[in-house]
């Protein structure tokens, strides 16, 4: 049936006005191709003011193309990735890391709430067996803010799984598919959160955020990006009408635009879990610090919802995955409340 | 200085009104990502019943991206794809389908006025050495329609290519980055451009023809997308809010917008090019059958026209490459024209 | 120290005499290069008749080349493997299943005695994903016999791992770098150890059991072997004097040389197992099925006998790894077991 | 039938007494395998020696291995590798360079007599478009010593074309499956025919010198050689018993036996290739350089050669290959040229 009140996730959400219009605007007269236009410089500009620090920016449509990119930046073909058992690198990108580095390895480790556990990443490097020629050499780290369990990493613990990278040679990435939700919750700057912390390369995700289809791979070590812009090519994934993918950056991070969307999707999961959280029988199962809820509900409740036009993934059984948006309506989430709870009383 | 009249390249220009507007009435409401979304579904059925056949439809955002990712769905790592000297995929992709394709060999062949010459291709294949375990194995033959020469294949011409494709047993893709171009002036069916005249893939360019980054992947032979969507996935190339995607290729193909706009780019080529034609000194290249214009003309009357704001590039010295679009003025034209006669007399 | 009573590995032996006899007699007189020749044509008869069944059987040099390119026929680059994790394949060849695949994803299981796990096995397959794009997809299963551990799957083992392969519709790949080792264990026909117990690819591997350097690679389904000749010689592993590989794996399996030096490895291993296990001190790992014994030993035994000339490795403090070769004196394996018992007396 | 005269190839021979018994010689005692033996360390040192300079060594078995995994290490994936169009790595190693490089592109080049044109080479460098970031990027060039035309490339040609390479910032591979055979026309030393002449990196090749399997990559500038040992482990081309492969190396290298090899087959040539010179009818097609000889010969003679017993390949019609090698008796060579004099006189 038609989904009306929409949790599935952040990419089933259209775009916010804010972008639509800018890429409107973008789209009179003539303008240089494959990046030498004006909108591409000033994306450069911007996040370099933004995150305090010379970068090297390069957008692009897909998280999977910036993750996987990014990785084959830092990683050679006989070079393993160590990244989270739960990591859309590992789980969710059909191989992309595999194609673009040439068949690199990817490590996946456990770790609570979806967060690499630095004790585990320092043994696994270890025992990878950095120097021998019949092993795989350790290369580059990988990890994800917010995580995919809708948790969010304080900037500690970056720096803890940062050290432990460092310490080992390798060079670090952020998946961050889900970066703004992730900054407004830890309330840093861009810096604090990335390169100040650690961080190489970020995968600057806009796409989840209420764009169309924008990420932005940043690098905070300009020489790690020597050779990205053959990738890119190679990959495709070079713009011929470059300005309609820089625009969208380029007005998502307008006026902190950027922050007030992943702001409110923030508060509605929060709302929603709060909401959830007082209801016997709904357990909640990570930490709600971005927008991501994972929560066990009755059955009964979870047919209501499904009967009423609400649209969720079941993760496991009664384990839904709950996303919320720029876009999700308070009177939603109020309702979805609502719903578990009188269910949860007629059952 | 700036380019106020833009003969650069139909890569140049915006996105067509209806495109946009399309795009922001597409953003409402939630819809499936991945491309389980309704227009994703419609532009399939449009493509199908425009072709008036079976047809598997991949849509993504760059035309490398569909050159080679359907080449990767013809030819293993170990095939040769046959290709015109002068071609994109050989010359301007920087590698893209040696990539997809895990390593293959493009076999660049030349030919006249930028097409290839079936003769040619035939000894070409035969000398490959199908079988020995030492050659690369004859796998497709990839040819461009309108060519990088601005002529375009007759429907005669493209089936003697075909044909030697198929006596070898050997696939074809036609690479449509401008086959709007071309279908206007060959005034036939889509069907009678491609299928019918033995192409098995066709790259449907639309962004050069009025649509921000939307290009569609067309298997006329569906067998042969079987292993297609992990590849477009893997390479990152599969949209989340694909909705984005289809819908640019939803409205470019309604109500004939895609051939109008072609029209008019076309209509504007033949326009600049009969006007030069009159003129001494001026030299076309090759015939004027799309949108593109190769001549060679005095410097005086370069530089004039590099001085009073027009854009275009020089292919060698004095041999310029001009590229109209659907939104070029017919005064941008006439006042090349105006200059170039004026030029050569005052020179 | 130099060695001089070498438990290092199978590979740091030389050859036996009878291979080396045979390599010089095929030295004589000219002979067809790349395979085309008697020798290569004669290995591939005789293991059809050893396997009792048709199967297409291709030389190679290295078990890493035969591993990598056995799981490149059955998996395609968006493909998961599904091994042991501590199968070669995973943790010794530097990647080399990633480079030939195209970069096919390893999922490594846990398992006692170094043996796959059918239930764990099939639970993995299953949480993979078939048929989402965003996953890799099950393609193959490769087993190791005898495995890392010194272990033997049995008959029943085999049937039981490659039923949960098939009823998930994937090819099952073996790794037989010392399949002549687990053969003699077995018992049984090299048919019924293989294809009749649902092998669909074999490494034998020849280097280990007293060649220079062969493998062959045995498909027991010609028809998945249908592009092997091209990936091999691509991989640049097609011999050009290829008699001097194919000529090895006949000598080596002539008259049962093969297994007549497989069972003296094996039973050198026993030997000293049995020697070993009588001492106190001295713990056995895993079970003494083959060549390999993981044994644990007091550091004042393991001093001695470094002090006198006995190689081995230690995988992990005092627990070591024997490994017993077809050269290897039952003098080197009485020597050792006496001085473990006299220096754990003296200790 | 049989070939009893073989003149097919230097790969149909075997392999020369001094290398088999040299083979055999290393085959007793236990050696550290993967190259950390005796033997490898002694070729390296050897082969420092011969060519005088600094090296870093690395044995494999195959030249097509040789060639592709060197262009690997001067050649990114989007790099360009230019080459005579007659190079083996072009056409007779069915795509191993693209393999190993992850996609390079080969540029293939005519010239005469085999060898590249340093004009023509330097034109096709400069127009390949370095530094757009759509094209390939040239990154080395690859020339073949001897030659596939049986031809030897002066020193002083070698440092034209090398410094065309130098000159746009390229490295440069010598493809030396018959190096020794180039050497031994030239007559200088091994140093000044590579890296004195600007060669970076050499396939020294012993196969067809008289070797089973054996060829060196051998770097002369040894930090482009960084990545070799992942690269090679991970292609499957690390030996275990590594000693068999270096031995071959260093048995042909001793007391110049490579030398006087390909004296002999050189020697061989030159007596046919003047033999046939007189004979009506006979047109030798190359100046006869090495130990190859291309020579268009009389039907009716060609057909008394094949009953008679002679192996050639057929290039073109009437128009032969012929090697001589290590082995070939000078008699054959003497029947050889009397049944072309015969045959041509009764034809």
């Amino acid at each position: 049936m038609a989904v009306t009140h929409d949790f599935r996730s952040d990419n089933t959400a259209g775009a916010a006005p804010e972008i639509l219009d800018a890429l409107a605007r973008a789209s009179s007269g003539g303008a240089p191709s494959y990046g030498a236009d004006p909108w591409t410089a000033r994306v450069q500009e911007r996040i370099a003011a933004l995150f305090e620090t010379e970068v090297a920016v390069f957008p692009v449509a897909t998280g999977t193309a910036a993750n996987s990119l990014a990785l084959a930046a830092l990683t050679p073909p006989w070079g393993a990735v160590y990244c989270h058992t739960d990591s859309h690198i590992q789980g969710d990108e059909c191989g992309a890391p595999e194609l673009q580095t040439g068949g690199a390895k990817l490590i996946d480790l456990p770790g609570a709430d979806g967060k690499l556990d630095p004790a585990i990443l320092d043994t696994a490097i270890a025992d990878t067996g950095a120097g021998s020629v019949h092993r795989i050499q350790p290369a580059s780290v990988s990890l994800t803010q917010a995580t995919e369990a809708g948790t969010v990493y304080s900037v500690e613990e970056v720096k803890a799984i940062t050290a432990v990278a460092r310490a080992h040679g390798l060079a670090v990435h952020m998946d961050g598919a889900r970066f703004a939700n992730a900054l407004v919750t830890l309330g840093c700057s861009p810096a604090d959160a990335t390169w100040r912390a650690g961080v190489d390369v970020l995968t600057l995700g806009a796409t989840k955020g209420g764009c169309l289809a924008a990420e932005a791979v940043v690098f905070f070590r300009p020489e790690l990006a020597r050779d990205f812009a053959f990738r890119r090519k190679r990959a495709g994934h070079l713009f011929s009408k470059m300005r309609f993918l820089s625009v969208q950056l380029e007005a998502w991070l307008q006026d902190d635009l950027w922050l007030r969307l992943a702001r409110h999707a923030n508060a509605m999961a929060t709302r929603l879990a709060r909401g959830l959280a007082g209801i016997e029988g709904a357990e909640l199962i990570f930490p709600v610090q971005a927008n991501e809820i994972f929560v066990r509900l009755p059955e009964p409740a979870i047919a209501v919802l499904e009967r009423t036009g609400f649209g969720f993934y079941r993760w496991d059984g009664p384990l839904l995955r709950l996303v919320t948006s720029f876009d999700t309506p308070q009177a939603a989430v109020d309702d979805f409340i609502e719903i578990v709870r009188t269910a949860k009383k007629t059952a």
